[in-house]
């Protein structure tokens, strides 16, 4: 059961989001901006990131959102995430890819800098300063979104196909028009 | 030195704010949102919460910005602030602000839920539903903008005065005016 008073009973952060809008809002365009706004990683790379996070934070919720609107996004589809959920080391993965979720793991684990290695692997894998940017914000930024799914105990999606359809929501719609 | 290269030598969040006006918009709009926005928490306790879980961090240049814009809010100034960052078990804060920093260290240290007998001491000092929303959201978003300052390995400020010159502007002009 949340830590607060819902007044309904969407899950996890959906829930938080539609009893307050004002911070709905920037959260929201946020992710937008992250996931689908401009970059060199393509929306379904950003996504993924975005699950490995959510996955290594033990939150369900995002993991299972963000994991499935990069399944809809990439050509590996639901295969290549539960992959890479399980081990981006043995997921067949470009090196580049592969070396930024490295550094995103780094992000996740503590507010501290990057290795000094971490980044030059990223670099020889063909990384720019874009890539790195946007993998630590993206990182950093569902170090926070986990936080507040998790921290107040929202609940569980009890319908089966919940994630699939929130990928294709995403996929079509994005984040701002969630409110 | 900066993992990426930065057209500005500003400390901190600043610099790469300043190469990325498009993330720095929603980051600036979320800060003015959770720090001076509408809350039954006072503008000074936010900052308190933003400066005690960027300290737990060990992010200097976030824990020493909002520990100036707490100084500057709040009654005790900075001999409070310096108290709450050694340790707010000792520090003079009301037993409602010092139950919601022990929520807020719940939430630093991992995306799990806050326990229930940290919310329940909280709702015994008195902590409304909106006060732990606040302070969980507060805490979450710091351990993003924490992880975003440090993970990149940004610079800390090298001129005198630079976090009290912070305070006093951001609590003249917000975090929205900064962009």
């Amino acid at each position: 059961m949340p830590h607060i008073h819902l007044n309904s009973d969407l899950p996890g952060i959906r829930g938080l989001m539609a009893d307050r809008p004002d911070t709905a809002a920037p959260l929201n365009v946020l992710a937008d901006v992250l996931l689908r706004g401009e970059s060199p990683l393509l929306r379904g790379e950003r996504e993924l990131i975005a699950a490995y996070v959510s996955e290594r934070n033990a939150t369900r919720f995002c993991a299972g959102t963000h994991g499935a609107a990069a399944a809809a996004q990439l050509d590996g589809g639901a295969d290549l995430v539960e992959a890479v959920l399980r081990d981006p080391g043995t997921a067949p993965l470009s090196p580049l890819l592969r070396a930024l979720l490295r550094v995103a793991a780094e992000v996740q684990e503590q507010a501290a800098p990057v290795c000094d290695e971490t980044v030059a692997a990223a670099r020889a894998a063909g990384a720019t300063d874009t890539d790195l940017h946007d993998t630590v914000l993206i990182a950093a930024a569902f170090c926070m979104y986990n936080r507040y799914v998790s921290g107040l105990a929202t609940s569980q999606p009890t319908e089966p196909g919940y994630y699939e359809e929130a990928g294709l929501r995403i996929t079509a719609h994005g984040y701002a028009a969630a409110i």
